[in-house]
């Protein structure tokens, strides 16, 4: 057993920053889905109402890495009245040599806030008009910070603004974001928000649309990864069909639990058959966005590929120690 | 992190052995799952067909434990050309209240083999003639020794049989299960094996039956614990029909990837609306075998429920530990 490497939350929080390394790297894995190979099975995923809590695993095996991980992610629901975040979880990297446990990485959902932040910036280097500066961001958690960062590596991003429900913490985000050549502030008219940035994230966990159709504007991206689970949507349906792209990070995915869902289920989009995924775009299968004015969404779910390349990441850091 | 328990292979061996009280905390997670209350999501399995290797996660929440497991149990079958088993596989345990990683058990699958074995005493202990002194093991694998060692936890066997389709091992473990009160023997002939047992246990990964319906008496009772995937297949799908009762640990389970998909298939039973679970037994919602006479068969595939049992079982047993 003494061949287990096990990292803590600290060791990888030292090691590992949301990097131009880690969007790499996710690039990297969402190309490889593209390409085929991949397997990656339906996400387990288990409520526990009795005690407000669900627990998510995910996995992908990628051909060509030394490992897979295995990555839980509990959602406990009650946890803040105890002074604990709501989620936490780790994940487990397995040889795809031989599936014996490579590694333990206690990281309690650090990783997983990495690898969707690369995403996030995945898909505004892939989707997003290359001179974006203005930024919108609604949500002020830990993912809407992340975000923020994530677009910085792909984008000149110089100005942005931030919405959330409680107005008091996109202030308090926007002035703890504000400096490095970025100017933040909060915008408590979700409209303005909306009308405001090239690029706009959606990252609430938000069960009823937060960002209305009709405030969209030619030449926008939206990011929406706010959306993991079939109860949850941030994007009026029309959004989907005023768009002129509409991406996936893997469809049978967003048809369950991203945007997608919740418009096929208002029966406002009918061409979830010819969608394509993220890797698509990368791999350059398909176009992307074709003019500057238009108007592309990017339904970020978040798949076991990207647990897989990060976790592999994350080890590749640490594999000079002894 | 400092919180998290990380418990060895080695550790966990010292400690836990297949014991009176790992095979009533089995019966009590059965008993538990025919209560109700316990969610136990259909198990994850990832295939790699380019390194011949196979991923199960397995989880459960059983209302009432601290804790809940989620169990990896990988299988790598050109390992043994590399020296190493097939399969290996830890398990994680979450807190019930808050989701958080409570502990790492790097068993290695030793638990698994614990609680299969236990499964297999608890199906005797409920279905098995209470005089059953012969037992007859088909395998002769790590789960064809600890079967027969689990069997003596609950009937006074002191005679057995057993057939391997490699007949040296067969004579191997014979050798090495004599002793203490038990005469092993290695039996060429299936027919004579099967004939032989009061009990029989039926421990291979066998893709085609290797019990035949007219083998079996009047007052046997049948464990198959082989079959866990939809390929697998021990018994002869008549043998279904012939008996008085099958009981499922998990009808959901079986019908998907043990005997009684075989026997679907075949067309052979047809009754799986009302078929009892292991538990419905062990609880007193079905009487279970009513008669000396009757042929019964448990039909074992391995549930999340005895994982997290097992688990909960283990940490308990290093909780006064520093």
């Amino acid at each position: 057993m003494s061949d287990i490497r096990i990292l803590t939350e600290d060791q990888l929080r030292d090691r590992l920053t949301l990097d131009q390394a880690a969007v790499d790297v996710i690039e990297n894995a969402f190309a490889t889905l593209a390409r085929g190979g991949v397997v990656m099975p339906p996400i387990l995923s288990m409520h526990m109402p009795d005690v407000n809590g669900e627990l998510d695993v995910k996995t992908a095996y990628v051909p060509g890495l030394p490992g897979f991980a295995v990555k839980m992610s509990p959602g406990f629901f009650d946890n803040p009245r105890k002074g604990l975040p709501s989620t936490s979880g780790m994940m487990v990297v397995l040889s795809s040599d031989t599936g014996r446990v490579q590694a333990v990485l206690l990281d309690n959902g650090y990783l997983t806030d990495l690898r969707t932040a690369a995403a996030g910036a995945v898909a505004a280097r892939h989707l997003a008009r290359s001179d974006a500066r203005r930024a919108t961001v609604f949500g002020a958690g830990l993912q809407a910070r992340m975000q923020l960062q994530a677009l910085r590596l792909v984008r000149p991003i110089d100005q942005a603004v931030i919405w959330a429900r409680d107005p008091d913490k996109a202030a308090t985000l926007a002035q703890q974001m504000t400096g490095q050549g970025l100017q933040v502030s909060a915008q408590p008219d979700p409209e303005q928000a909306a009308r405001f940035g090239d690029i706009i994230v959606t990252t609430t966990p938000a069960t009823h649309p937060i960002l209305r159709a009709d405030w969209l504007r030619p030449g926008q991206h939206v990011t929406a990864m706010g959306s993991d689970q079939a109860g949850k949507n941030e994007l009026d349906p029309h959004c989907l069909d005023r768009a002129d792209l509409y991406v996936a990070d893997r469809i049978g995915q967003t048809r369950l639990m991203g945007e997608l869902r919740a418009a096929l289920e208002a029966g406002i989009f009918s061409g979830a058959g010819d969608l394509p995924e993220l890797g698509d775009i990368i791999i350059g299968r398909h176009p992307g966005r074709t003019h500057s004015d238009q108007i592309t969404i990017a339904d970020l779910t978040g798949t076991g590929v990207q647990d897989t390349a990060i976790a592999t990441h994350a080890l590749a850091a640490f594999s000079k120690d002894p």
